[in-house]
């Protein structure tokens, strides 16, 4: 896998076109970022190796924030310095699952973040299918009542990753559904797009409902317990899974900075999340998230100075919760921040450019679009995101832009075991730091003022 | 997964060539399998279902024993029974890793089957690490007394599989080779070609060295802790794997026969195995094979009667030790068996062709091989194996072929939980069954003789 892309990349330098204009102090940057950058291939390789899973709330979240106070230091990044917050932490148990009867066998499952627990000794019910969450939805109370739930659902890979809106209701609201209804426990389809048996997990919600558990089955593992719920009356499941609620624990956001040269010109936010799932190592999630905004910022750091203070953040808790960009967005909302952009969407290459500037700055979105065209990426339309952590800054009114990545195979290893380092393609990743490259430094040094928009309502999904 | 051969499947047909011949019974009969079959099918998915996984020696294996009785009988097969035989079983336990020092985590292993335990709470040892086998024989006892040994290798995929038998000593022997030098554990790079975290079981062996715990990592894993001892002095594991020796319990093979009108003529024996590995649903390895030979010798049963007997043995104990096959040979190794095939590779579309008759027989050669053409299939040349089941026929001079199947991505999956009906292509399946009907239709009724070859030693890997 880490050598397909190299052909690609390689394709993506600028042709040497007839007259062509030498190309301008940007444009040389972003190649020598897309031929040569090594900082974010060693971030991911280094923390996935020497800290791994990183479940936030725990020790290993950390050791993790340790490490990167330590790396991006060695960096030579400027006021270097971690932010504390405070979270509810969950962590997983045991977890097992075996058909009882008609057709013993094993099933592969993961807890939901957030899940109840049954008894140390598991408990045993029937299994009730339903197809979607609206089915479920649906259904009457007593056919649920006693039962352990099954919802499967038809999520495919999508470029853009769309479908983990809408499919992901079923991980987020299932199991609250079924509690409400009296079901014992919830067992899910992975939300994946994957055939492994690798289970998903990802956090579940329970808006005051008393959680029940609740689990994530491998695609696999649903499909044959959806063929066995086809050809038999009655199908019954042992389930155990016995997480813990810890009560409150520290997190926090680890801060880095390149100074401007103009503090009113404004700050620009950019980030990742230095948590991960504790299954896997967290490689694409989000080690290269926070190594690519990093590495690009890097090169900014050892080139001109900018116009603009560029901070860097690794944030805390986004997967379970969101405490680390809650605790940054509080303390620092007076900021003048004036441009924000989040990396969150694994490894794969960038694909298109979703500018989110006031009209008056719209010829600044226009240059970087044309420094973006040479490595691939598309213009696009549509309201930027900005992440979990960095969005409320743009909800707020900040400027800033979503750098989408190709999503085809994200949710092939998304919160599964397999979030490992080989999944990282090392020239998919240039061509990130490239375009992030690019993006901050015309972003950092525009010469015109960066202009608010107007505040906008969260969308809840 | 499923459909992208579908396609190839339908351009594998007779292209109807200008004055061509009207398709002959067996080529007609060949083509409707390829069309058409779903016996083969629904053998995998119903056993996958059913039954699951179904390790050799245990109930779970006397179930599939059972189910399969059933399902021949239904099918219409003659002289359905079962063969009892005796096994030494081994059953997995708990099996759990963690780096202590100098980077936490939890690494993904499996134990090998025959693996000795450790205690119940683990035991806790520095990792000395090889890229080979060969390097682990050259090294002196004091450089892995105490420690546990780690195991790399350089398998890579290749489509006649070959590489299982070179890399294949890390797994069948590095255990044994660190047992004698004092190891308190041996762990190896799962013998695989994948890159996911399903660790690959499989047996090692002891050569009457006392077993010490055994087990293999998943490749991201193994990649892992070869570069955590690439950077540091000192790697401590914390090791847990209970699993246990049973003693002898019962195993079987279950026959069913297609008869023949000519007992003077011989018998044919094919086959494949019922065991699997524990971890998987066994679905490429090898319910694939006994719904292969079983479709084939189905259709067969719905034709005209052949010459010879074609026996149907679905082999217990394949994987652990070979008890079924090895009782047997002892019980019939008086039979008139003039032919033998074994399908025990997977489920992916055969590519080559490798007889292995008598020179006299060679007209007979020539017309399977002709037969099989139009699949796609080439003809090849060597020894034929037969397979771990039936090898010892063809090594006491039955003839024989091989009918092999393209094994490039066999050992993604091999002996790993992720052997799940998924990996089957519904239309590489029919091929495979449209090649065994032609060669088993062809060989049934040839009216020459079927002369038998000069034994042969055994070959050990």
């Amino acid at each position: 896998m880490k050598k397909i892309f190299a052909a690609l990349a390689l394709s993506l330098l600028p042709l040497p076109l007839v007259a062509a204009a030498p190309p301008s102090p940007v444009e040389r940057m972003r190649d020598e970022a897309l031929a040569g950058d090594k900082v974010a291939w060693d971030i991911v390789e280094d923390l996935t190796t020497e800290v791994g899973p990183r479940l936030a709330g725990t020790e290993a979240e950390a050791r993790a924030r340790q490490w990167a106070v330590k790396r991006l230091k060695a960096l030579g990044f400027h006021n270097v310095h971690i932010e504390d917050a405070t979270m509810a932490t969950w962590v997983r148990g045991a977890e097992t699952a075996e058909i009882v009867a008609p057709f013993p066998q094993r099933l592969v499952l993961t807890a939901l973040g957030g899940s109840g627990a049954t008894a140390a000794d598991g408990l045993t019910a029937d299994v009730v299918g339903f197809d979607s969450i609206d089915a479920l939805r649906a259904a009457p109370a007593d056919a649920v009542r006693g039962k352990i739930v099954f919802v499967g659902h038809a999520m495919q890979p999508n470029q853009d990753g769309s479908g983990y809106g809408y499919y992901g209701a079923v991980r987020r609201s299932a199991p609250a559904v079924g509690a409400q209804k009296g079901a014992v426990a919830v067992v899910i389809r992975s939300l994946g797009t994957d055939y492994h048996r690798n289970p998903h997990t990802g956090l579940t919600t329970w808006g005051g409902v008393t959680p029940i558990p609740a689990a994530a089955l491998s695609i696999p593992d649903a499909e044959n317990l959806q063929r066995m719920l086809k050809r038999a009356q009655r199908v019954t499941m042992h389930l155990t899974l016995t997480p813990r609620f810890l009560g409150d624990t520290p997190t926090g956001n680890v801060v880095a900075d390149v100074p401007g040269t103009d503090p009113a010109a404004g700050m620009i936010l950019v980030g990742g999340h230095l948590d991960s799932w504790d299954l896997g190592t967290g490689a694409i999630d989000d080690a290269s998230g926070v190594a690519i905004v990093t590495a690009a910022a890097k090169r900014i750091l050892d080139g001109p100075r900018p116009r603009r203070t560029i901070r860097v953040i690794w944030f805390g808790d986004e997967e379970t919760g969101g405490a680390g960009s809650r605790a940054y967005f509080a303390a620092h909302r007076q900021d003048n921040v004036v441009f924000v952009g989040e990396s969150d969407f694994g490894a794969d290459r960038v694909w298109k450019f979703v500018p989110g500037f006031a009209e008056a700055n719209k010829p600044l979105a226009d240059r970087v679009a044309a420094a973006l065209f040479p490595l691939g990426i598309n213009l696009g339309r549509g309201e930027v995101e900005a992440g979990a952590d960095l969005g409320a800054w743009v909800r707020a009114g900040a400027a800033g832009a979503d750098l989408a990545q190709d999503g085809t195979r994200y949710f092939d290893y998304h919160h599964t075991p397999d979030d490992t380092l080989d999944k990282v393609d090392p020239a998919r990743l240039r061509q990130n730091v490239a375009a992030w490259l690019a993006m901050l430094r015309l972003v950092a040094d525009a010469p015109e003022p960066i202009a608010k928009l107007p505040p906008r309502p969260e969308r809840r999904p």
